[in-house]
């Protein structure tokens, strides 16, 4: 194991619900999801934050993004809509050094079970939820 | 005028406090800010959301996003961190339908100041602040 949780997780020396790969990114579901189908994207190749992160990497992680979010709107998750976000830097929440994209599906009405997910975030059949994601990814471009 | 205001910014049919330009995108500071330098990255070529955006313009956005973000910690806002953040959808708390990306400066300990700006999200001094923040940009790669 390394001391960067992500870079296990992408190297496949730790378990992460990977619901999305390819050449220049992996996605898999948070741990502590916000909301039910919450998925983090980060490059395979390690870089801390936006500052050693190669331009065209971040672009890779935002098409993978968008397609995680497209996913959620047609599959089992069946999002309303979808918030996609990078915390750059401890002052601005991020915790874990690794770059990475928050995808996170809402749905109409759900401000107050998405307040009470930032406070609890606790996972619930990542599984099952990992299994319908992966399963709608493939269906869209 | 459209009946689109990020498209008349971007056609320069309506101001906008433009931070930086390219090919693909045109950046402004959002005019109801929840941090001072909170800017907006739209593509020049109308899409309402992640559904009806290039992936490649996608690209273009988030990199111009870095950008910017590298420049908020060298510049005259001097952030400590920065989210980025796409709404996709009413669901996801979207308002303006022309896709947009938030950079949003952050600094140390401003968790209860950057609550207060959500709920208030009032603008001071946006003349200045984009000044110090293209010349910011000018300076980074």
């Amino acid at each position: 194991m390394s001391d960067c949780t992500f870079c296990d997780i992408v190297a496949g020396r730790a378990h992460g619900h990977v619901v999305y790969s390819d050449e220049y990114v992996v996605a898999f579901l948070d741990i502590s999801p916000i909301t039910s189908g919450h998925t983090l994207v980060v490059p395979r190749r390690h870089s801390s934050g936006l500052a050693d992160l190669d331009p065209a990497i971040g672009g890779k992680i935002f098409a993978a993004g968008q397609r995680i979010a497209a996913a959620m709107r047609v599959g089992a998750v069946a999002a309303d809509g979808v918030n996609l976000a990078m915390n750059d830097g401890r002052a601005a929440s991020q915790t874990v050094f690794h770059s990475h994209l928050h995808v996170i599906p809402r749905h109409s009405g759900d401000k107050a079970s998405f307040a009470k997910g930032l406070l609890t975030r606790r996972a619930r059949d990542l599984d099952s939820v990992a299994a319908g994601l992966r399963a709608a990814i493939e269906t869209v471009p």
